[in-house]
């Protein structure tokens, strides 16, 4: 059971490209990858009268350490942004768990994030447009959890599910907030080399306890614009989604919609609707490769030495009912980004963000967003 | 003095069989090695009426870093606790320190544990019940502090000795605090095949300044038990305990007991007793390794590919005289571990806590508890 | 693109000494480097009366991580300081950033230190004294800021410049706090190998948004010392600098001479001046050397098996002008530091500190100052 080090030869059949440490014990047994990533960031605003007359900034979104490999066929990954650390207990743990595989069934026990929709479960490195749509960024789906995570994909299928300790959104500290549920499936009817057709669905269901509440708000109009709450509950929430995605060569299109219920003590439920659909065209031919492991597109790898360069639209929206005042909220992005090796990328998007609301209130405004973002 | 990376053989004369990443240079001068632990817990509540129906609940106990080496035979540490970072400066620093070793004597310069009993040295990796007894959980012994440490050790004996600048419990600010001294020593006067005895004794001083207190509480029933204060000093704290611990084949078993004086500064001193018993019966026959130079034991590795299973059980009891009320808290705790690899472990067991004051009030109760374990 | 891992055989032909643990894959264009800094301060008061009778302490001033790079040609760097996390998102990090060569020009995205001086842009392993003179520990120099940064270096000469996002002093919150820009230029008229000298200048211009100030204090009798007020601004501050630095042989002088204007809204605008002059010679004979990338030296290397010994003496001054009271702050320091081996050194000081404000008041002390410190 002794382990040394030894040299990894680079493997034509791995499927990592981004490089990064990894170090392998000489019998194989152990196995260890260190990882990093660098978001930098920067908001120009455009039209900011209403929003308060914001202040052009520079700041890191993320900057994270990530450690993941194997033991003895044991799986384990701790992730923290040193970015992102907050709460009580100053944590920015991301994701930190012990895996195994089962009756071919993958499973991890820590944190991680629920199967919650295709752009939720798509890496931060790998995103099209800096910040995720409302349905996964709304605080609809409360991102890493804590609990048991099982999945399993076939060659053109796969699935998920998950049960978890509910922590109260962002907060991160000691309390046991209740309990929650998610599955997700996709299946792919179209997989060659020209066209690829994503279909999945998900539902899940969050009940806090102790009288704590779960609900959701929405940052609109870059991670500096202002925020909108959207409602929540001390009973429990459920969400159905469907995700329709695919690609046909260099052109790709991802969709979602969601649909969630905040059931109420007294009175009508509160209703929330989420949707967006997001196109993405490379210049120069490239294809967005896709982990069936994982349900998700990566990011495209360039094919010549000027770099892969994409362009990109987003139209994304949610809105509310069954409350008073109504709200909508929606925000239209477009872009680009240039993917200068398999570890640089540069982002760069204007947003055109609004909320309206049946009392007539509501505010929008607009901004030049852009990131310098190195991960490995 | 340049130095390289070289490839380290797996070496059968190492002491160390969990694997991690090890870097050797080429010159064999700098020495670096990477560690991680997770430490994933779980409470389910059997009986929690008279604790204030407590929730039951999935979170980390421990996640931590580690990376530690040798530089031109000085060595060094770093470990942080990721899920457990608190304090105005937002630390969860655990070791960290500067070594190297004069005549014969280990000595290092930073935060460690002061050597205050087997049970507290023994690294929570190797920890027979998820929790440290009273003797070294209460706070009586205050984990980590920042100092100086010296040990060493002979093939059947050793002794450790530290004086360091007391933080005042888990407070991690920057104030200082006074200073406290601890020594240790422990002799193995049967130590063959077969059957293994340690003995050994400890003392120690802490010694507020400023006004500032150090003190004793204890939780009781798991992590997330009721917490119970036991009594604190502005003077100063002596503590005395015997260790006593041995196996026979695949039969271990573990006792402490300490005595603790709070001084005050007018009337009774408070006094603390605290003292356990564990029993440890590893079922495959595997042996429980003994580490001289630390004077407490490790974990079992496996022997076969089924993993090494543990029966255990736990005795303990803190009591305190000389205030009013008086106070005991006592906990049995029994079950078992499964070691599946050197690197993956599985606890559980079943606690019953109970405190009992001479005003009549207390509170008992009872519940399950688990653990998921990697460490590299 | 796929990349592996490979040993890095010692090249003679590198400038880093220290050792520490780096990769390089097999075709090169992935490379890391995880290094580490253990910095242990203990503080004895010879006389603090007038200090409020302080504590004599063990203390970290610095425990670091550090993990640097190259992807495919573009730089990267990740520092932590575990020792050092503070403010609402419990940041530690020091430098996190993006970087590339353009032109012969390096530039960098993140944040880094500003080009505000030769001793603030020497790296906290290599200073002379424990801590920093009046002029770039002051906040006048507010540390590490957040934006562009670019520099170039010829055989003789070098420069730099920067552009960032000013936060407010230590404060590392969200929030955008104004501009800062930096430039510096240096040349050295002699460089051959018994005689350097280096000469350079700097100018800065900080200008807080939202009605922020930014401003300067001074701690001084070490860094557990007494703080004294300076200034602030809610205008803006400019400041130049000159730096006269150079070695003959063994000999080492360096000195800074700052001039900072912090603009006020009516009234005198408030002046600080700040200067020190520091000299070192070492007994061995070893010369210091001097990195004309970075414009700033570094630590010798022991050139025998007893290592480096430096003897050294510092006298800094700032004084304050343009309010009322006028302040003086000023230090004399002198000691000796011993260079174990590439990684290890101790540090040991004598310092007296003393304020004195035009209205009569001020207090004045002494302490003995010693680190242990471990770097690779």
């Amino acid at each position: 059971a002794l382990i040394g080090l030894v040299a990894v030869p680079a493997q034509a059949e791995t499927v990592e490209t981004r490089g990064g440490i990894r170090i392998t014990s000489d019998d194989g047994r152990f196995k260890a990858q260190l990882g990093g990533r660098i978001h930098l960031d920067s908001n120009v605003w455009v039209d900011d009268d209403e929003f308060g007359d914001l202040e052009t900034g520079v700041f890191f979104r993320r900057g994270r350490i990530t450690l993941e490999g194997e033991a003895y066929g044991w799986r384990y990954k701790f992730e923290n942004d040193f970015a992102g650390q907050s709460g009580d207990n100053g944590s920015g743990i991301r994701e930190m768990w012990i895996g195994t595989t089962l009756a071919g069934v993958k499973l991890r026990l820590g944190q991680a994030k629920p199967y919650r929709g295709i752009e939720e479960l798509t890496s931060s490195n790998d995103l099209l447009f800096m910040e995720r749509p409302f349905a996964s960024g709304s605080g609809i789906y409360r991102q890493y959890q804590t609990g048991v995570f099982a999945d399993a994909a076939g060659s053109n299928y796969g699935w998920g599910a998950a049960v978890y300790n509910l922590r109260n959104g962002a907060d991160s500290d000691d309390d046991t907030d209740g309990v929650g549920a998610t599955v997700r499936g996709y299946y792919l009817p179209i997989m060659d080399d020209d066209v690829l057709l994503h279909v999945g669905g998900i539902a899940s269901l969050d009940n806090p306890a102790n009288g704590k509440t779960v609900g959701a708000s929405v940052r609109f109009a870059g991670r500096r614009g202002p925020s909108q709450g959207l409602g929540s509950t001390t009973e429990d929430q459920q969400s159905f989604g469907v995700e329709l995605a695919g690609r046909v060569g260099s052109l790709s299109l991802q969709s979602e919609y969601h649909f969630v219920t905040l059931a109420q003590p007294s009175g009508d439920d509160t209703d929330l609707s989420a949707s967006y659909v997001q196109v993405s065209w490379l210049l120069n031919g490239e294809v967005k490769p896709y982990d069936v492991g994982k349900g998700a597109f990566k990011s495209p790898k360039p094919a010549g030495g000027r770099g892969a360069w994409e362009l990109k639209l987003r139209y994304d929206l949610i809105d509310v009912s069954g409350r008073d005042p109504e709200i909508d909220v929606s925000q239209l992005a477009a872009g680009a980004n240039w993917y200068i090796n398999p570890n640089v990328r540069f982002m760069l998007e204007y947003i055109q963000g609004e909320s309206d609301l049946s009392d007539g209130t509501g505010v929008d405004g607009s901004l030049i967003a852009a990131r310098a973002q190195l991960s490995f």
